[in-house]
């Protein structure tokens, strides 16, 4: 799809659109958002939390630091400790910035004692996790030392596996369309071939009969779900292989933006269970996915495809009222604000700001807006410009807000649309 | 108001309704976030950033860490290094987790160059910050290490904080009322009377007049507003006086639930700028501000007050659907899956879970209840119930849907109010 179109460089861009920064006295690696970025990243965080509610994860939220003795339990300490951060001692234990998020949800389901029938269980959390990545290669919102991490764990029978799997591959592929973004292409990432299951100084943990068991299941996943794919030897996450979603960034290199990961490793390594229908204890298989992995490759991507000229569910601004002269400022204010009463994200281009042309070009990745001419104020409507220069037909002031807040939410659009095919 | 009725412990119900736990895997004074308390954090955090956004302010997020010399200019690092956490060294980098926003934020306004036109310029997030707090004190989400602050700055002219200290005080008793709780008192906290400004000994930074300055605005502020308040000498910021909103807790202790402040050093510190009318560079004033500052401590206060049956738009199960028998357990499910279209937080009790009577009891604290029996399976309507017993008139399915969500939205429900009124 978007491989024929020009791609954008995320970090020359975001500076110019003023989207996100960094400054020395933070830190390498540890961008901050501006306004404009932070309303990219909060539309995508509500997305994501309002996509995953519907699809049945329960939401939580757990805290970015965990004990050392947490990362020697799940295998990151001796496995990943080199992109660890580096302990804390505070108040006599010591504690470090996590490196994910699957130790803390794997402790959060052990807290409560589980029936097969609460299964699959399917938790996710939007929330920060850290990693001590070289100097040499930080940049951007690409590589970064801490990241928005948007992940999830769903909990259930081997039985399950494959049915929540392809679940998980549905939602990431919705996710993509209402981003305007597509895969690249899509990985098997396997271990190693030499990769010395059981040996101490193996990079992986666990034994070769469970890693099989679990690329079998990925595998059949995508054949399943007919996408062709590649298999990638050395590429497996330490617990576990994975079925990786590639993008392509401006610079044609290829990363992972979304991922599901199939783990029998950390509910061993914690000791997790449920009560199982034989009334007996059983083992629950532990799925880890990410939508968009983390937030800030999602909004590089979107900014390295759209260009600035984001879908309007996603855009900085979305919709700039522009009064032809003084006399319109009124009513352009009252617009304004009735627009941000409908939770929409709007700014006004003032008359002596410049030309009229030369503020609609100004506003041209906008993609609402609303001349307010004499006419305009003497009727009380609005005529709405698209950013493709496409004119919608004049409406009542109120009614042309309503249609804009709708065509800014993906969700209930979805759902109207649905609506009015089934009758609700 | 509040005072008059009954108090719970927040860490005794927080346990009992599975709102939020802790693990010693994960540290002392780090609290996680269970479904149903995730549910309310989410409801409030979302609620914040849209009332914030309507008022004005401009949302970022920063990073939970900063360079040790950004705190050595803020002047944490001389006055407040006891509470913060030990620096970590990162790709030879000294870097340490927050123990406030502020300084972050004053690095984002320094990033771009501001005229007076843009003044105020309110900037606002919900972010991490850290505490070493001391072993014995932690508990429940009250006494944390880790908290997400509601932290507000805004960058203004000296003439305008009267103005902008006050329009913050309307915001937090607006969020006070939304939310259903109190104030227990008004302090304005003030240095302590021994606090030799200018002294490299002395708590505090900055020099007596602007101290004696800030004070004043202040003090104006909450006369101007007609609140009684007491003066609390000793309980300042290390950079300035505040106004403190106070709350009281089950066991009669008194805490700070939000708070306005007024910070000339850190503006200096900064060297933060803005180009004048009068094509002159002046300094800007810093107005820091808590709608509800911590989350953790505003979820506490609202378990103490409200015990469970919070107010329906905060509520972990907003709608509970009681099929009578086993033969609407259908149109049940329907009805939930209808409800969470519209982004209502519902539950089905179902009919093999035991008497009608037994579950209307069990989900006791549901705003919501809506029993489905024959009567309402043929007519396609449903009758709900309050959780103070009351009995709304039947209405059809979607219909009553669409006003638990609208009853459930308590910044729509108010502009619904007001558009009724003005005509919008």
């Amino acid at each position: 799809m978007f491989e024929e179109f020009t791609m954008y460089d995320h970090r020359k861009l975001g500076r110019e659109l003023g989207l996100f920064d960094s400054d020395p006295l933070i830190g390498a690696g540890l961008p901050y958002w501006l306004p404009a970025g932070a309303a990219i990243r909060q539309a995508l965080e509500r997305y994501i939390a309002d996509v995953e509610r519907r699809a049945g994860y329960q939401q939580v939220y757990s805290p970015v630091i965990g004990k050392r003795e947490l990362y020697e339990i799940s295998g990151h300490w001796s496995k990943y400790s080199d992109d660890m951060f580096p302990p804390m001692e505070v108040g006599g234990e010591e504690v470090v910035l996590r490196p994910s998020l699957c130790p803390h949800h794997a402790l959060m389901y052990r807290s409560r004692s589980h029936s097969y029938r609460e299964l699959p269980l399917r938790m996710s959390e939007l929330g920060g996790q850290y990693r001590s990545e070289l100097s040499g290669v930080l940049g951007g919102l690409t590589r970064v030392r801490a990241m928005q991490l948007n992940d999830g764990h769903i909990f259930c029978q081997l039985e399950q596996v494959a049915d929540e799997a392809l679940a998980a591959l549905e939602l990431i592929k919705q996710a993509h369309r209402d981003m305007g973004i597509s895969a690249s292409g899509y990985v098997l990432s396997l271990p190693a071939v030499d990769a010395r299951f059981g040996d101490p100084s193996s990079k992986y943990v666990g034994d070769a009969e469970s890693w099989a068991l679990a690329a079998d299941l990925l595998r059949e996943v995508l054949v399943k779900a007919g996408l062709p794919f590649e298999e990638a030897p050395g590429e497996a996450a330490f617990y576990g292989p994975k079925i990786d979603i590639q993008i392509e960034d401006s610079a044609g290199r290829e990363s992972t933006l979304s991922t599901i990961q199939v783990d029998f490793h950390q509910p061993a390594a914690f000791g997790l269970e449920y009560m199982g229908a034989d009334g007996n204890k059983h083992r629950p298989v532990m799925i880890h996915r990410a939508i968009v992995g983390s937030i800030e490759r999602a909004v590089a991507q979107l900014i390295e495809v759209h260009g600035g000229a984001f879908p309007a569910w996603l855009a900085p601004v979305q919709l700039v009222v522009l009064p032809i002269s003084e006399a319109e400022e009124k009513l352009a204010s009252e617009v304004a604000r009735r627009a941000v009463d409908r939770g929409l994200r709007v700014e006004i281009a003032h008359a002596d700001e410049g030309s009229l042309g030369a503020r609609v070009h100004e506003n041209r990745l906008a993609p609402y807006q609303a001349v307010i001419g004499a006419r305009e104020a003497a009727a009380g409507a609005l005529a709405l410009r698209l950013r493709d220069g496409k004119k919608l037909p004049s409406a009542p002031i109120g009614q042309s807000l309503d249609e804009i807040a709708l065509a800014c939410d993906p969700i209930r659009s979805a759902r109207l649309e649905l609506a009015d095919q089934v009758g609700d």
